[in-house]
């Protein structure tokens, strides 16, 4: 294990919003889920309003994706987009024995690297 | 990999608080760190105003947590629990390489098993 700043997501001051997506991987097609999630990565960095992401799964399968957007439109855009839509039904029905999605206004924030922050 | 309900925080309806906390974790004193964080996840279940918390690390080493609180309140009793800031300063010196922390206000949320939610 090293520290892996990209795994940071770089955000501006608050306020912004968060979508944390939690859910359990069914373990189901395995390949066709990877394929998907990297392709996901790639659009919603095009997404307006997309400020950041981080996410992290265990080897239990549970993970949590968290996506902060700078509006409420910024979510609908990425919620609506028809390629998003389309793997989300798939999530639902193949890829994920159960997620939960919370949506939420992020209004402070902190933190930093070793010993820096006491 | 399985479903694993116990992984997921089963909460009241929005609105609530959300503490989302990242970190890479140093790789130093597993053994310490694990014990910590078990006593932890003990600790936060019985402070006041806790509802519930979801937790993801990678094999790479990079970790979200996020604990759900009633209220303000709640969250700055459990930032002041004595054993909490104790393990809070060694978790800064010594367990993570670099941790993040943002709290937010849920204001809703959806979910379910699979194929329950299209």
């Amino acid at each position: 294990m090293s520290a892996d700043a990209s795994a940071f997501a770089d955000l501006p001051a608050p306020p912004c919003y968060a979508v944390i997506f939690s859910s359990q991987r069914s373990g189901d097609d395995e390949a066709g889920y990877a394929r998907a999630s990297a392709r996901m990565v790639e659009l919603v960095r095009e997404q307006p309003g997309f400020l950041g992401a981080e996410s992290a799964r265990g080897a239990d399968g549970f993970g949590i994706t968290v996506a902060y957007f700078d509006s409420e439109d910024a979510i609908r855009g990425w919620r609506e987009h028809a390629e998003h839509a389309a793997a989300r039904e798939l999530g639902h029905r193949r890829w994920y024995e159960r997620f939960q999605v919370r949506v939420a206004v992020v209004h402070r924030a902190y933190g930093g690297p070793r010993a820096s922050v006491a």
